[in-house]
């Protein structure tokens, strides 16, 4: 039944349509959601509908690398295991936890929280380009890495940060582009092959 | 990042695991759905949990046929168009829906809230089919339509609830079986050709 046709009991109309505006959640995936919930002990739905309360209400931006943190310094911030020498510039708090994944950096990062993209009318100002740099500035960092993703958008904002950090004489860096590990030549598109080739590495 | 990985604010953790709790949401869109949260306004946010606690408080069965509703008695019940006379038997509220989506059902509904299915342990008196006798008994409707899934557990309860319901002398009927509308005699399976012939209907 389609919300708003009225068979539904309205207060279940509600909760479907909140669950089918998260991503990737057509009507048919939220009205599962929902009869799912109304099969939860009383306790069980409190337990959900306040993890959305305190989520919103307990997590916000790390100040110092813009990561999330439900206290004033994040868990990478804090760490003493974490050297401040070098910063890993993400766009998002996922490519961040994605990196953490691999487990063999152990620097500290900076979120930027968004890339610049004119076609999205968003610039520099719109993220936080502008902590980077003083954050550069204040702690003199010896490497900032630009995490960013090898498309139009990510380069474009490596390229922006790169010649707004280059006065500050710190060495800037980029992850490689090239085939992902386990990957295939065969079935490698041009343009990763062409930046494969390009950035061949000598064989000891 | 796995929930419990410690990476993660807890905060959002806790939301992650309870997005990823629901039917058919794996971690990867658990997280997505857990930052879509995060970007919502914090009023968004209480509207959302709202809906959860409200569709658990508020909506509650249907005295008489078992539907979900807000109030005492469900629309169906309640509309003045329905027919008391047929009463439409269904094993899930969903049933229901799929039902009044066909848009030509005129009758009454009695939902059971499952089948009997001794692999399962649900017996008879798990579902609502004792409320469905004394319904039959006290309304003494003309007719009963099973419209249970043509599956094992299905047909054990059809058969079930015929015999149950045959001394009260009210006529029991099922939905037929046979090739989906739009459906295609080459692709069809098999169990459904054997029904479709042993039900076939004579042309004019």
């Amino acid at each position: 039944m389609r919300p708003g046709s009225g068979l539904y009991p309205e207060a279940l109309e509600r909760l479907v349509s909140q669950f089918a505006a998260l991503p990737g959640v057509g009507t048919k995936s939220a009205q599962r959601m929902a009869f799912r919930v109304l099969d939860y002990s009383p306790e069980r739905a409190e337990t959900f509908a306040n993890a959305i309360i305190e989520a919103k209400t307990l997590i916000h931006r790390c100040e110092i690398c813009q990561n999330l943190t439900d206290g004033e310094i994040c868990s990478v911030c804090s760490s003493e295991k974490r050297s401040k020498a070098t910063i890993c510039v993400v766009a998002d708090i996922r490519d961040l936890y994605a990196i953490e994944r691999a487990r063999n950096y152990t620097g500290v990062y900076h979120v930027l929280h968004g890339v610049i993209s004119p076609m999205r009318r968003i610039g520099p100002e719109d993220i936080a380009i502008a902590q980077l740099a003083e954050r550069v500035r204040n702690e003199a960092p010896e490497e900032v890495i630009l995490a960013l993703n090898p498309d139009t958008e990510g380069e474009a904002t490596a390229m922006y940060i790169s010649r707004l950090l280059a006065p500050l004489g710190v060495k800037i860096t980029r992850l490689a582009t090239g085939l992902p590990a386990g990957g295939n030549v065969e079935f490698a598109d041009d343009a990763t092959i062409f930046r494969a080739l390009q950035e061949r590495i000598a064989v000891s």
